[in-house]
């Protein structure tokens, strides 16, 4: 495949790496002069111009921060072939794929993700064993879905279909939820050093993502807003039932519920099986919480991994 | 100094080594026969009752769960010397003390633990280096106060001064806190699958705590019900003003905050220094996160270290 990769940071650079590994035509391109010249003296086809970069290409993947996404998207306008992206939010994306008529725009996000930044981190094995939600809308060709998801688990991705809907809420609750929780129990040493002396272990480590750069927890939750928003809105009525409860000693089996869902997580991975390469096959298989490791090569089926734990 | 210890589990049963080892005349007590042998076979002196026990005593430790202590406080009646515990929350325990009129009742509590308990997994050494709250009340006699403080720091912990309504507040923001967040997060996977799928290491971490026993977060949290709802309504309000903040673009300064304040967690100790040894002195210490690692001889001061960040 002809591949074009817009934007060569850690996901980028990775992406570049693992797709030339996979033997496919790769091209990068990143606005900055200095990364372009890193990835040519890589041994990398590096483009001056996003133009340049996607002229004959199949397919298109932006792997730019989601700020400067719409930017990018003006200089795809009257670009035929697939497009993804990588970003860590997919509702706004779909939104800004509908509003520059892109059709055949399909939304990924890998779960890939290390401590370093930069080209000069970025590495090809980065997506082995990682999972990598890729969107199913009612308007997406099942086909362009097919051909994304054939590419990705090539690179060893763990590929878990879904809405871009049910994406961004899944990440707004066990995500975007524990960094604002980190922060709302870190604010309660900040006018108490008594308790910041009594904190220990459940603090330490209730905490330990609150001392995330405060703009990447930031760009997380704005970027989602509509879905943090009614995240917020349940933990809220959630903490006040747990309140009730307190008050009408009935709280021990919300204890021992949530304290087996714990226990019971991550699931193990239950037998690899076939399963038709239906868009409704495929929903149901990512609302299952499980994910697909091969695409047939006739296009009919797909190698799906359920949890043990589910039906 | 002679010294009853009542309750042979992990905290009794250390204590009762710790004083031993420091030279102190200590004679334990259990409900449980099983634990009265193995501690008479560990070649400690153990009584068949507790009113054996506490015969002669200077000071009786109640090292019993929270539910029994009423029951053995009514067989303390008439008892007239220092009575301390270790329970995990102080308020209830300082009500039942003012019930029963034990006048000379100063309350403790050891934040040391382990993964296993009972007298078998109990050890001299626990309390070493650890915080030991010893609650300083209008009514508390402040020679009862540094007795105690004497032998607790003797044993190696860090001293603590504050009153029970203080530690039991800081416990239900810095550690109840962390459970029930535990939970709430952790109940996010219950009824979707997608989620625990996509789950990650901020999730692992916030929910840690919420795989701890059912019956051991209950015991926490109904123990201090009144602290624990106060702070409960808090976080709600500050779930609901992150809310806000994030609708009005207005998030950043708090996720900065609540980071420095993360970061700067746990405070170095400072250097050691002495203070007078009063009530207002005391508890001063204890508000600016301080504690106490020694009592004069002569009572008139005490050697304190405060966190490095405190003023």
């Amino acid at each position: 495949m002809n591949v074009a990769v817009i934007g060569l940071g850690l996901i980028g650079g990775s992406l570049l790496r693992a797709l030339a590994a996979g033997g496919h035509r790769v091209t990068g391109f990143d606005a900055d002069v200095a990364t372009r010249s890193r990835a040519a003296g890589a041994g990398f086809t590096v483009a001056d111009t996003i133009g340049t970069a996607v002229a004959g290409a199949d397919l298109v993947a932006l792997a730019v921060p989601l700020p400067v996404l719409g930017e990018v998207l003006v200089e795809l306008t009257g670009f035929d072939g697939l497009i993804t992206d990588v970003a860590s939010v997919k509702g706004p994306v779909l939104e800004l794929a509908r509003k520059h008529s892109l059709p055949r725009y399909v939304g990924g996000h890998p779960m890939a993700g290390k401590e370093t930044s930069g080209f000069a981190a970025s590495e090809p094995g980065l997506f082995d064993g990682c999972a990598w939600v890729l969107c199913l809308e009612p308007q997406t060709a099942l086909d362009d879905w097919l051909t994304l998801a054939a590419l990705v688990t090539a690179m060893g991705a763990r590929v878990v279909p879904a809405t871009a809907t049910e994406h961004d809420r899944a990440v707004a609750e066990v995500s975007h939820m524990s960094h604002l929780f980190a922060a709302v129990l870190a604010a309660s040493i900040t006018d108490s050093p008594l308790a910041a002396t009594l904190a220990a272990g459940s603090f330490r480590d209730g905490t330990r993502v609150a001392a995330t750069r405060a703009e990447l927890i930031l760009a997380m939750v704005e970027g989602n807003r509509v879905e943090v928003g009614n995240a917020l809105d349940r933990v809220i009525e959630e903490l006040a039932a747990v309140r009730d409860r307190l008050e009408s000693g009935d709280l021990i089996d919300y204890l021992r519920r949530t304290g087996d869902a714990r226990r019971a997580w991550p699931p193990a991975a239950g037998k690899p099986h076939e399963i038709p390469a239906g868009v409704a096959e495929l929903l149901a298989l990512g609302r299952d919480g499980g994910w697909v490791t091969a695409v047939a090569e006739n296009r009919a089926s797909v190698v799906a991994i359920r949890p043990e734990t589910a039906a």
